[in-house]
């Protein structure tokens, strides 16, 4: 039998959690564009692009999935003259899934449900869905297509079932969020399943920054011998075709793989973005320093938004050098961002003589510092109230991992794009930034990393060197290794017990940061949930 | 057959989350209590009681996974003259279970693994635990016991399986917390169990504070007859036994059922006394205002903690009424917690001028009164940072849903005692409290609620009356209704509106805030999670 090849698009774009009007619009557009213009025969959505990816507990509001069901219903009034494949929450007697809807000519023709819901890392699919219980192949111009929803796909043993029902190729339809090297680790499990049913496999997955995540894109194609035959880009909307004749997909684009520092970068700007815009802020502010961290989040907000939406603060102290100062207007100017300078002693002095009579035996040290780093939060804010404009935090990783920052000072803002970034990462991405082309003074890269909230401080008088920190860190935080396995690794045992300690014991400061952009394999905040009160101690610590 | 009777102890006791050694040796001097005061055969712990409820993350970690197996060795070793079941996480063959595991005579003789998950509210028990597969029953003296772990109580069919297996009496594991009412749903259900199956019932709950939650302990055994025979105290430990002859219970000591307010303010102080204890602070402050909201935060610690263990701080600006002083002043002294008295005049006029360069436009309003309560912040931190307390803010639940309250303002501190507190539960409180001994001024009471940030400024000049605020948020925030519902109960549709987007809009804000007690159906926090980024609004909005 000879068949016509089929044309399946692949529709790689951004949706709004919550959004269901403007995302519904959205997918109608696209399917018009992709029958018109690609001549689809069949066009493939992101999991749950009808609501956004996660939609958490707007999912538990009757309202929201009346809403839904309403907005599905355009979708099978309005299309026409195409296959539509798209994620949506279904309620049926009683039960929410995660479903994959085909509409075609007017009316339901399939639906798949998620069977493995994902509960772990960010994900708490478990609290919403119930699983599906079956396979599902559906017919296409004369082709057996078999459907799975994200998890699905990193699962053994679910493709030899759907090929049981005779599916010739497999459309997976994802919300895969971002971590550095994801994609590698995403496009050899999926293509690994492919060859090994030696079938054919669509991937697509959803882009755009959503609170603390990131979807990359990225989505691809792969032969029946688990070959990338077409990939979309990262980090941008695509809609695109891939053919199939007699099943066999013809070679498309392909963009290339996940490029270390760039790919961070990249995530970095479009959770940024995102988050400003789907947020309706009128552009962001930021306190600039002077240093490496501030540095690299002005570079940041202005290749997200466009210098005009960006505005800088100097607010430097009796602790600041001129040096600072100097860097911070250098690169504001590099970057065309508007800037001003407030000092802040005048509030320090009133705090510290109201406070004299109740603390006249206050040694200064840490209250001292933190009064300043509160007096900044305290102007940023009044700037950010009386401008619209979004504050954006500058902490790093390394500094939220062990507490050196101030709460309600350094840390005030809504957002904190680099906090899942570990110092020495700061480090790489601002070097790739002046890559590009020359913003941050090269002064800024070298210079020992300072606070300036007392004389002469550098960071490593209280902290070890980032060098030995962010090993340590990475291996706590991330791989829940034990003080034990961190020191058989060669760490000095004293360093890690005491990085180890500062990590537990900041637990309480986290939880009253602002969101991260996730770019590791965690972060903090949905990632990782530890009890602030807890007795635990690593009793190899 | 004649059978001795079997007398069984109930172990209502605080654990301590990760504190696996303290919990491990509680448990032993309690069965040696249990063993040698009551004559006990048996003792039954909560769910998870050797590392606490809930161990989040932790549970992750193989280092605490470890550390928990050494401690069932102490107790394998240690346990002696009496029978032990006790809440443990059980790691087999890469999978880790929440089990009730059975000790005696040196070895484990039973033990079940929970079959039932929670992953709703504020559980996200199937993040870490697989599900039991079986029902397990045990001999025990001659009597065939079965045991069911938490939320398997709360299902159908559960008990007719551990009936099959021969069961004459069921004992349950629980980690269940409290919110108002709670206690009567909990017997009803547990109660309309041990009816249906005839069976004798031991419930035995966990007390405590554990960062949001409040576990209310009121453990209780129920006869054949689905009739509480024994409970034991709310928000107190307890060790008691029940003797069954032939298997029949006899009557013991019971403890009133929950009384509304009465129980919500003990469970308040439980939860700040546990807070603030398990995380070794030396004490509260607090900012007195000579408003409801400070004042009942004031009572709640000074009963938690002693008078000795909290300090008022009074921090008046030119809107501050000398009534409001009064008042405040009056409070801390019928109380016995001393006071310090800090203007803000001198920081507020400090940062009018730094900021007027930068903001010669600026209107005053919201930036002008966000100032002072961030001015108030930057005090009552660096005095919890100079004397190592606890900083308590004072919001409640009404305000915290429309967002009436300044970031890093009043909302600065580490703990939110009434931060689940809607208004008018708040006057409840404190008209309680003052049922007790009269401690808050009357004025206090009857004033109407304000700010104080601007003059003569009123909350329902802002907001509506909280007599109509209150319900409304109630159906929208617990009940998930849409407003249309809301609407249709007879509240104005532009309140109605006008207060969803309050909510909606001030997630950011909710985010950031420090962990409350849990007291309702659904708090701010692990209980309710929303994205801070979305495009929904409520179609009927």
């Amino acid at each position: 039998m000879t068949r016509k090849p089929l044309t399946i698009a692949l529709a790689q774009l951004n949706f709004h959690v919550g959004g269901l009007t403007e995302n519904t619009d959205r997918i109608l557009a696209a399917a018009s564009r992709a029958r018109d213009e690609l001549k689809a025969d069949l066009i493939v959505f992101p999991e749950l692009a009808l609501t956004g990816y996660p939609p958490e507990d707007l999912l538990f509001r009757p309202a929201f999935l009346a809403d839904t069901d309403k907005q599905i219903q355009r979708l099978l009034e309005a299309i026409d003259g195409i296959a539509v494949v798209v994620g949506a929450p279904e309620f049926d007697q009683g039960r929410l899934y995660n479903s994959a809807l085909v509409v075609a000519e007017g009316r339901m023709i399939a639906r798949y449900r998620k069977r493995h819901l994902p509960n772990y890392g960010v994900f708490d699919e478990a609290r919403y869905f119930q699983a599906g219980d079956s396979p599902m192949v559906f017919d296409c111009q004369g082709y057996r297509l078999g459907l799975t929803v994200c998890e699905d796909i990193w699962q053994e043993g679910l493709i030899a079932e759907i090929q049981g029902l005779g599916a010739e190729m497999i459309l997976t339809l994802n919300a895969s969020p971002f971590h550095a090297g994801k994609i590698h680790q995403r496009e050899h499990i999926v293509c690994r399943q492919a060859k090994a049913a030696g079938l054919p496999l669509v991937y697509v997955n959803l882009i755009g920054g959503q609170d603390e995540l990131v979807f990359d894109g990225a989505s691809f194609v792969t032969d029946a011998q688990g070959e990338v035959v077409f990939r979309a880009p990262e980090f941008e909307e695509n809609l695109a075709a891939v053919s199939f004749d007699q099943g066999k997909p013809l070679a498309g684009a392909l963009s290339p793989l996940y490029r270390e520092v760039s790919s961070e970068y990249q995530a970095l700007i479009l959770g940024i973005r995102d988050y400003v815009n789907k947020n309706g802020f009128r552009g962001v502010l930021l306190g600039l320093s002077g240093g490496i961290d501030s540095a690299l989040v002005l570079a940041l907000a202005v290749d997200a938004l466009g210098a005009d939406n960006v505005r800088a603060v100097l607010m430097p102290s009796r602790y600041t050098s001129e040096m600072s100062i100097e860097d911070a207007k250098a690169q504001a100017e590099a970057m065309g961002a508007a800037y001003d300078i407030i000092g802040i002693e005048p509030a320090v002095e009133a705090f510290a003589a109201m406070l004299k009579p109740v603390l006249a035996d206050a040694k200064g040290g840490v209250t001292s510092e933190n009064i300043q780093a509160r007096c900044r939060g305290i102007i940023l804010m009044a700037l950010s109230n009386q401008w619209g404009k979004l504050l954006l935090t500058t902490g790093n990783k390394s500094e939220m991992s062990v507490g050196y920052a101030t709460l309600y000072g350094d840390m005030a803002g809504g957002f904190a794009p680099i906090k899942d970034v570990p110092k020495l990462l700061v480090y790489q991405l601002a070097r790739y930034r002046n890559g590009l082309s020359s913003v941050i003074p090269e002064r800024v890269l070298t210079r020992p990393p300072t606070a300036e909230l007392a004389p002469d401080q550098f960071d490593q008088d209280s902290l070890p060197p980032y060098e030995i920190l962010d090993p340590i860190l990475e291996r706590y935080v991330e791989r829940d290794q034990s003080a034990e396995e961190i020191i058989a690794q060669g760490f000095a045992a004293d360093v890690v017990r005491r990085v180890i300690t500062l990590v537990d014991r900041n637990e309480y400061k986290r939880r009253q940061s602002p969101p991260c952009i996730r770019i590791t394999e965690r972060a903090f905040g949905r990632d990782r949930r530890y009890p602030i009160t807890s007795g635990y101690r690593d009793e190899t610590c």
